[in-house]
């Protein structure tokens, strides 16, 4: 199931990291790409620096009107949200909508400060990663986990630059250095 | 089990918000400590605010002295790290000791931007949540989730602010209100 992250209300400066560690984390579980609603070149420029040395398999999309993505999909939508139903109590429900939108794009919507109450109405489930507040990063980490992204943990990105794995230390394997 | 993380090398100003989502990550997912190396007033006021609303659960103490912690902990210490034994790899391994260890505080090391080569073998185990880098943020995440933070995700948090969740819309229960 191919999975696309769309991020509402990112705010320039103030959420860069934030918003840098949102794609970076939907990347390592295996989304392949993320829409941002208003540009931002230090993230952008990040995401593709750091794509460029592990990998490129997630793709940034620029896309100010969120309502079309939401609407225009061909998959499910999930909205993470704290006020909404706690995930084990719906997972189920997730993994039955994965089922059967199938090889469709599944949207899961991130929001930012302020998130319109249409969002809520579009999606076709509210969930929350439990019903207390804390971290959007956090939130997505555990849904994608959930729904499949623990083989993504073992992929192969592709990229030049390889961990390997170990008990203590750092190993990396460098392509271009060979 | 009892889960407390230690977080190296946090930054003042610039990891505020990472760091303070890695306090509430850890608190939602049943974590009841967090070893900070140095104070910041910032990260802490925000943290004793939120929990003064939605339950003190969790205590943070400064320790910069993380040698200390890592050295005298009675329980296991597992350090996140993207160098580290792939998670899916090694879970059963970190499961026996944490079955191990039993009632004895679970230490979770989480790095800043250089850590020591000597955490690497205080460590039980260096975990990396997939060899790519993402965030810390997430990798908590999964590591606590998969170690039973499941049941913490749903678990009563005992303060005056409680949400009711809902499949659409928010809603939520003040204590004080009534």
């Amino acid at each position: 199931m191919p999975v696309a992250v769309l991020r509402l209300g990112h705010r320039l400066g103030r959420d860069k990291r934030t918003t840098t560690h949102l794609i970076l984390t939907a990347r390592a579980l295996g989304a392949h790409r993320c829409y941002l609603t208003a540009p931002d070149p230090e993230v952008q420029q990040t995401v593709a620096a750091l794509q460029r040395r592990w990998g490129t398999t997630l793709e940034v999309v620029v896309q100010r009107n969120w309502r079309k993505v939401l609407k225009e999909r061909r998959g499910g939508a999930i909205h993470l949200t704290m006020y909404g139903e706690n995930l084990p109590t719906v997972l189920p429900a997730l993994q039955a909508l994965v089922e059967r939108t199938g090889k469709e794009e599944l949207l899961v919507v991130v929001g930012g400060a302020k998130v319109p109450g249409e969002v809520y109405a579009l999606a076709d489930f509210n969930v929350a990663v439990g019903n207390q507040p804390h971290s959007e990063v956090a939130a997505l980490a555990i849904l994608l986990e959930n729904l499949g992204g623990r083989e993504a943990l073992q992929a192969d990105f592709g990229g030049p630059l390889r961990i390997v794995p170990q008990a203590r230390g750092k190993v990396v394997d460098d392509a271009t250095a060979r």
